[in-house]
């Protein structure tokens, strides 16, 4: 499987890192509009210490002047109107495209009209358009979505993320608004800046998937607060500022709150867990010990996502309408 | 969606009664060989206390003399080969086929001609064909292997199941052996009438989607004897005979134990669990509190898989190569 990687901030040099370890893969090409990259060799930006012979160009087409490959990896933005232009030329040159941008992994009801382009551009191509991770493109939508599988019947389902930050990288820390004042956090909350993008992605490809109309949704997004002095190796957070983020996301079908998303992430949070719920016959409760750890298995799901794209029917996709992904050998 | 049940025991019986309960499914026939259930309606044999129009039949072709079906619902045996005739003469009729079949949840290794010719045949009349049901088909094959997504490697992969039978119906405690002697339990081994069919279509479905191939792979029975005198209100159980069955599987590829299933079934076992255990990077360890409750759930993933076979590319599927299953309204 020959890939391209589109993208090489942290996520795409991490994903470089791992897709050089399978003997299935070959990475034929690279690519990043940032200037301090553009002529690197992807070894080296993934710190792995050592050349690959695969260098980052400023295109796509520089790239494919001399090879071709099988998909492309884009890892380039959470915005799907940012990379639009991307997502077509990488479907023009007739190649599949699996994507970590966010608003990719369930776009039929936020942008109906670029989505319908995107399948139709696909389908005309030939080529199989997928946006996965672990959230969204996991744990809070293809895992809930398949567990009720089991049931005779669904009244409500309840999907809960909740992660210690502590031990996590600065900039996610800083992400999720650790060390702000409370004021700080609201104003990155009106920016825009401060959010978790997927919830929303994540709910509709869940009720789309058992067939709710969605008449109404809400997201909520309110700081988690340090009730006394808290102190990491990097960070010193003075009592009643931030630690974390609370985001919950709630989808309401004929008046009932059918879908409720509760994503935590914050310093210190106890008993971190991946917790699925669903009120039905049968009741279904469901808890990954200690939550599935985000870094790894984003990277690990785009990278094992492959074959299954590989081998899906042209169009655009979303985890609940593909074969589901499995590490491969 | 127009389907026909065929086999009218206790899982036919409970899978007319779910299909009855969704508006978009319409039950157009039945049919089974027992004189004793011929002529009967569907609604009086499941219990339902009310007849529903459909009456069993004694062969297929009487029911498509009258009706036509998008796919049927084979609940006849867990024996692949003394259901091949009914799955030939289903898909030469152009129908889709959805089974409780265990040893079809993953024929292709342990009947590969078989499989091959029901693919072959499914391929040219242009239908699909999958058995699914709790486990085999969710619990320990679909549920681990999709787990797998989410990690950049995977050691070894263990499945626990362990349910405590005290609760559950009579014919299911006899069926795991509730109540024998040591002696009686070994000879229904050797018989091979006490046995959980399955673990081996599990792990060859675990591994196939992986990519492992399997070198050598054990399955183990063993009685679950009483301590002491357990009584239910059905059963007295003295000190030394059995309360249930524990069966584990192993599989191993290039010298190392990769897959192991544990299945357990017994009256009074304590912290019924599903478990599954991915050693790997990362590590996961998943729990259905209680363990998913298999009369239920089986009949349940049936009836939920049928709108993902009649979107389905023909041939023979498995779980692991279909869309997720969901509940569906």
């Amino acid at each position: 499987m020959r890939v391209i990687q589109f993208g090489l901030g942290p996520i795409g040099n991490k994903l470089t890192k791992f897709l050089l370890e399978r003997n299935n893969i070959e990475i034929v090409g690279a690519v990043d509009c940032d200037p301090a990259k553009i002529g690197k060799d992807i070894g080296e930006l993934a710190g792995l210490g050592r050349k690959t012979g695969v260098v980052v160009r400023a295109s796509m087409q520089e790239v494919l002047r001399e090879k071709s490959a099988d998909i492309v990896v884009l890892t380039t933005s959470s915005q799907l109107v940012k990379i639009m232009d991307q997502i077509k030329e990488i479907i023009e040159s007739g190649m599949d495209l699996v994507s970590t941008c966010e608003e990719l992994s369930y776009p039929w009801l936020t942008h109906p009209e670029i989505s319908r382009e995107i399948d139709r551009l696909a389908k005309e191509k030939g080529v199989t358009v997928l946006a996965t991770g672990i959230n969204p493109g996991f744990v809070m939508d293809f895992l809930p979505a398949a567990m009720t599988g089991v049931c005779r019947d669904v009244e409500k389902i309840v999907v809960e993320r909740i992660q210690d930050a502590q031990f996590r990288r600065v900039p996610f820390q800083k992400k999720i608004g650790a060390g702000l004042t409370v004021e700080q956090f609201n104003q990155r909350v009106a920016e825009g800046s401060l959010r978790h993008v997927g919830l929303t992605e994540s709910m509709q490809m869940i009720a789309s998937k058992i067939g709710w109309e969605i008449e109404k949704k809400e997201e909520v997004i309110q700081p988690i607060l340090a009730r006394q002095t808290f102190t990491t190796k990097d960070l010193y957070i003075e009592a009643g500022n931030v630690l974390g983020v609370e985001q919950i996301g709630r989808c309401y079908v004929k008046g009932e709150e059918k879908i409720t998303l509760i994503f935590r992430a914050a310093l210190g949070l106890p008993d971190p867990v991946d917790r699925v719920m669903i009120k039905g016959d049968p009741d279904v409760e469901l808890a990954i010990k200690g939550g599935i750890y985000g870094d790894t298995a984003t990277c690990a799901m785009v990278l094992n996502a492959i074959p299954v794209i590989l081998a899906s029917s042209p169009g655009l996709k979303t985890m609940v309408d593909c074969m589901p992904v499995s590490f491969f050998t």
